[in-house]
């Protein structure tokens, strides 16, 4: 049985709570920073109350990390296959553009090594379960580039289980604190301490004009703190002036002359970051060094919605990794929604008539990461007919998660807002693959991330002015 | 020998150290907080590079913090003293009212403990003596009540150990790391400690309309994480209204009905604090409740400019402590400068002529708490003419210091000014005094504070727009 959520609490308990939460944020870096007044910074919007998530599934997206770590490291040791599926977009520029870096880059490389850190986005679905126990976990989408908000989600799940305990806020319950910025940054510490130079650099590739930079500063404070490990962030304009090849293909910092010894990358996986030829030219120059990516573009390109459909395709899974048990496999299978192509195969053909036939059942999104272009239900059809049907493949179909229904009260610029609210559970796996061996020398489950919008804004980027931070409230079962 | 200071610093690299500074300060609560806006921090103002500071200087400072608290324990145990040196300042009507209350409530006392967390506030004196050994420093105030900036000063030193150690700000020396904010939440344990019932809260009596927040709840969160202690705040306005007394002379916070251990003052000061009766009835309800006062009103009388200067008199020392050795008293007597009084006593009129005939070698400070309110040099005798010669005894004359010259950077709105500054040094104290034992149970140095403000401002509240939070730099002697 739920217990009442969220709590009846009165205003002027209320505007105690938004003072506490407030004030916690601003003393705890959950900011963001105003890129225009340097020194300026506001909350980042959260919950007033953790919210309500299915212990059963919380506990599930958490397990699957590891076993969907190694299924992208399948995919990644069969790169021909990826190559095969993603050649299918060809009219895309951008990932053209990252492929042939890749095979450029892949006759010099000198190094072993690549890393990742990835999150596995869920949404509960009701509609196929009743009862809590029953409810299972849909996968979202399966970040492999610039995963955010690892560093802030430890924070707010803080703060969240800080007035649980103080401010008897009414939450009976569990509040988990998620560990995603100590175990993020000791998954990027352990490919620092593989690539063998201790007094080597670790170097961010950042946005021009981050807002999201405290969520970045975090992880580089705690590097220094409890590694020694020292950082600089630099955008691509930057790389491109600031670093050079050194001998034996060392990645160069000029500035202080240090070497790179991991880049990784919080930015450069939408073909808007690319603006010049020098962007291009900084981003081959990383894939192409001694120093290990996080990601390297072929990682990066398995986390596009291609890859995430392909895998759906019965006997996929099972050709990739044919040592996983059926039990293993049904784990994975049961966080599957259904995923078309739209383009002229068969199952393409399947998907464009569902598309024009029941539209009000899917999501329409871009093959590529990004957010914020996804088209929902009735849309779909006005966005096909307005795109010309030689575009259709590079979107893929998905089929809607129906979430359970909760409200919650979300505090933003100062804003309370009460409604019905999804959430959308992310779980961050951290890895260093060495590509010789085929082999996983790390395969982490780091910590998570609850993002919570409210109804009517189709987007959870955080960022971007949707949603906001949260935690989860695994609630007693009795 | 002094190594070069400030550092000479291409402007690229000066943009990258505010970049780092201002991200460092957002990520690390060193923000002030936006009163009309909630959820707005803008960083507190701080130096580019920690400065120099004299390392005998810095030394002796801290090691005296125990003499300098045992010494206000001395005449703590002699109110009738306090009272006498006090009643001088009838005219006072703030002091005079502070005092019924304290003669009111120390009648019905059901409290033996009073606390106390203090700051000894210094100025290296480069005139009386040459060389780096031979610099003395000297005590501006002793501050006993609403003492700021124990937790900033953490954070602050910690950024600019950071920064040395990281970011190559080519600063050669020491940084040592204030553990103010340890430290001061630990004495406030003690004092919650000593109260005798665990599940018991702390209250923090707040200024309305604070921007210097972090700083306070920093603490509180220290309090909680590291000793489960529970805090609230409120304004003496709040107090009024959420407080009650209940059996056994208990102070119970009426919204959880919890029992209140410590009140820990961070306002109550000035005046201008008690704008209503009902904030009257709230300070005495406090002082009168079984609550330990941190500080109680006579604590908090001992920190006046007049007790400050009366104990530079030959023999009050002696009179007060009879146990200290020479060597105590010495070190303590040569932190002093001359501070005389403006009364009609013989000290008073040689006061009185000093500042008529060589004003631009003193400052002119009211006898209360405050700052803000210092008149200097030749400002000073206009000032005394226009008061009028009965308002002068509600000031002392007190020596100027001489500072060594130092140059440095002020980040302050996201702009840099260059210039000579004038650096005070504060050590924090935490104490905890049994009023009938006449014993103390806490003397403790409780971490420093290093504040800078451009030689043009006189005053160096940070909070008021003066000034900055600094580190302190201890140069290698060769």
């Amino acid at each position: 049985m739920l217990l009442k959520f969220p709590p009846s609490v009165p205003d002027n308990q209320k505007r105690d709570l938004t003072s506490q939460i407030l004030d916690w944020c601003l003393t705890n870096g959950v900011v963001f920073e105003n890129s225009d007044k340097p020194g300026n910074g506001l909350n980042v919007p959260v919950t007033l109350f953790p919210t309500p998530f299915s212990r059963h599934g919380y506990k599930n997206a958490i397990e699957l990390q590891v076993l969907y770590n190694s299924l992208y490291h399948a995919v990644f040791k069969h790169p021909e296959f990826v190559i095969e599926q993603l050649s299918q977009l060809k009219e895309d520029e951008f990932t053209m553009k990252l492929l042939s870096i890749y095979e450029n880059c892949s006759k010099r490389r000198t190094q072993n090594l690549t890393g990742g850190v990835f999150r596995s986005d869920y949404i509960v679905d009701k509609s196929r379960n009743s009862g809590e126990e029953g409810r299972q976990i849909k996968q979202v989408e399966f970040n492999t580039v610039s995963v955010s908000f690892g560093a802030l989600s430890s924070k707010v799940t803080e703060l969240h289980k800080f007035l649980a305990e103080t401010a008897k806020t009414s939450v009976h319950g569990e509040v988990p604190v998620s560990k995603s910025l100590r175990d993020i940054a000791k998954g990027l510490a352990t490919m620092h301490s593989a690539y063998g130079c201790q007094q080597a650099i670790l170097l961010f590739v950042t946005q021009p004009n981050e807002t999201n930079v405290m969520d970045q500063r975090l992880l580089e404070y705690e590097l220094y703190r409890e590694y020694g490990i020292i950082s600089v962030r630099a955008t691509l304009e930057q790389i491109h002036r600031k670093t050079t090849i050194g001998e034996q293909n060392r990645l160069i910092f000029i500035p202080t002359g240090a070497e790179i010894s991991v880049v990784y990358y919080r930015a450069g996986y939408a073909p808007h970051e690319y603006a010049t030829a020098a962007d291009w030219t900084a981003r081959e120059r990383l894939e192409g060094s001694h120093a290990i990516q996080c990601p390297s573009i072929m990682t990066q390109l398995i986390g596009t919605k291609k890859i995430q459909q392909v895998l759906t395709k019965p006997g996929v899974i099972e050709q990739l990794q044919p040592n996983l048990t059926n039990t293993e496999i049904e784990l994975i299978r049961k966080t599957f929604v259904g995923l078309w192509p739209l383009d002229e195969t068969d199952l393409g053909k399947e998907g464009q008539k569902l598309a024009m036939q029941s539209p009000e059942k899917f999501v329409l999104k871009p093959q590529r990461e990004g957010g914020g272009n996804n088209i929902y239900k009735k849309d779909i059809v006005k966005h096909l007919e307005n795109i010309g049907h030689e575009n259709w493949s590079s979107y893929v179909l998905m089929e809607l998660i129906d979430p359970p229904k909760i409200s919650n009260t979300i505090l933003r610029n100062g804003d309370l807002v009460t409604g019905r609210v999804v959430s959308e559970l992310g779980v961050f796996g951290t890895v260093l693959w060495d590509i010789e061996a085929n082999k996983e020398l790390m395969n982490n489950q780091a910590g998570f991330l609850l993002r919570t919008k409210t109804q009517k804004s189709n987007e959870g980027g955080i960022a971007a002015g949707f949603g906001c931070l949260d935690a989860v409230l695994l609630l007693s079962s009795r």
